[in-house]
């Protein structure tokens, strides 16, 4: 499901960029360094996403991290203390309600609409938390966009409440109709918001690296985790990175990648209304690498899952997310990674681990 | 004091390896993976820390981390209660014991004598401890080997108070008379050791690798937190570093540093006779990457250290390292990444350190 279709990744020209950088700089990108990673990074990183995500950044608010991961554990270690009570989406980030737990917080599971979190509802159930998590841009597993009303209400509550909002915004890169919704700390004016960003899906996961982007009063704090817990030493990798960046590589591959999941979402819809017929309604996705495919009634979604799983199909069960909220059976199913022609046969064999269930 | 030769880093091997792993192998190392890393590069660890380091392991014992910071973090993180008092060396390394109050633990200093932590010492003033960190190959600072009889002695303390003994084997490898020393957990019977070893000194700082050893009853614990806090995808550099190790150029790297750090001790050693007569005495170190200059009685070693680094010159007071010892003033100078023809002159900056510090 999370998995970019790395066939499309271009080995080549990264490999060239490293190897030149291997020749011009390796001694300077071989020792501690700074410990908040290489410069030319943060820079090209601010002017990203200043300009594709509409963030209001400066590169000093920058701060690499290890992934989404890492940014959650950081976040929770900075600004929880045991006890306090943190929002989480319900479907939401499994991974995310397990960091903040680590640091001894309180998770508050708060339902969805159509357009995300429900902030009243929160309010009502937690008025003093000190956190939200969300995915503004896309909701993860539902997949809906927060309408700006919905944004403003989010971070007028944060206000009032002197809470933090955690923007997590892992994949609205790959957004179908039209461009990507800019990004909710755009909409900041009280310095409520971190956001958090990856390669993960836009480069490739192994490169683990990602970002933090803090108000400025934050940046201290952040800086004096990270230089404590994990040294963030300019790589190679990293110079790579902000070349591949700079010198267009990674625009170009964003185009080919919505280019060709859009095609891999229509491969998928098309087969599914062929091979899962009466059995499951594939609901179209505005964006990211996955879909979800809606049951018939009276199929046990993690059942199903599993029997899936059996037949190498990876497709979590939708309730699997679920803390409180009762949706409808329903699978996740990723299409970013797989290629338009192995789609039909997958369906194919997901189709009998589902009659395999009735 | 840390920084490694670098100068002396065989960066196009290393280069070479990478391009080969690149076009052969990149498509399997950009993905997820396993998240505990790249197997063989575990496996080629506990080869060499077994036949170098005496260390009684299996590769599925073998943890891969970011270096020694993350290591320690991770460890308290999974054996440290708040309120659970921790051992640690005085003076001693300041980073361990800033991670060990961030996890809330309490830390209590331990002295010293010329054979490393006085475990008698740390028996009475903390007897319940949970657990005790030190560096019994290379005290940091002091730079004293642990013998064999204290060694047994802590791990008497160890199983008998039920407490963890971490071994932070961060530089041992550069042993000047003979061959290294072997680990403490090589003569650990009772499963209470876990032991921190870095790439950062033997390879390069920012290639951010390390590993955890770990007892295999706290594996699974590891791996868990690992797995939530930090994915640690296979990557093309765990492979490079793989081969690296493999192929022999990691033995003969070492070999090679472990000769040019005798040369340039040396020269450190030679040079303060002449630079730094009357005023301080080098003291040769058998291990490492540092000497301890000690300076002529009343000079104040925090200021002698001020001063040097107005002239460029980085030498650390040893009493920024003491938390309730007091020792004579003494600066620590790091020999390994200084060429031998640019120590005299060194020397002399700092000569006219000390001497402004009149």
């Amino acid at each position: 499901v999370g998995e970019p279709g790395l066939d499309l990744f271009p080995t080549a020209a990264w490999n060239r960029l490293y190897a030149r950088r291997g020749r011009s700089s390796a001694r300077e990108l071989l020792g501690y360094g700074g410990g908040q990673g290489y410069w030319p990074l943060r820079r090209a990183i601010a002017e990203y996403v200043a300009a594709s995500r509409g963030v209001r950044v400066t590169a000093d608010q920058v701060l690499l991290n290890r992934g989404a991961q890492q940014a959650i554990d950081q976040i929770a270690r900075v600004l929880l203390r045991p006890g306090d009570q943190v929002w989480v989406e319900d479907p939401g980030y499994p991974v995310a309600r397990r960091l903040f737990e680590l640091a001894s917080a309180v998770t508050v599971p708060v339902p969805l609409d159509r357009d995300g979190l429900l902030v009243d509802a929160g309010s009502r159930v937690a008025p003093h938390a000190k956190l939200a998590y969300v995915a503004p841009s896309h909701q993860f597993p539902l997949g809906s966009c927060m309408p700006i009303d919905r944004r403003l209400a989010l971070l007028a509550w944060a206000t009032r409440a002197d809470a933090w909002v955690v923007e997590d915004d892992y994949d609205s890169e790959f957004r179908y109709p039209g461009q990507p919704v800019p990004s909710l700390q755009g909409l900041d004016r009280a310095d409520r918001v971190i956001y958090v960003g990856t390669f993960s899906k836009t480069v490739f996961p192994a490169l683990r690296l990602g970002y933090l982007i803090v108000p400025r009063d934050l940046i201290d704090r952040f800086a004096a985790l990270r230089a404590a817990v994990d040294h963030m030493a300019p790589t190679l990798e990293q110079a790579t990175l902000s070349d591949f960046i700079d010198e267009g590589h990674f625009a170009r591959h964003l185009r080919r990648m919505r280019a060709a999941y859009r095609e891999r979402q229509d491969a998928l819809l098309d087969g599914a209304k062929r091979e899962l017929n009466g059995c499951a309604v594939v609901e179209p996705a505005d964006s990211g690498m996955h879909a979800i495919a809606w049951l018939r009634r009276g199929l046990d979604d993690e059942q199903a899952s599993r029997r899936a799983g059996e037949r190498n199909i990876e497709a979590p069960a939708l309730s699997s997310y679920c803390q409180r909220l009762v949706l409808p059976p329903a699978l996740l199913l990723g299409f970013a990674s797989v290629p338009p022609r192995a789609i039909p046969p997958a369906l194919r064999v997901l189709r009998s681990a589902l009659d395999g269930g009735r």
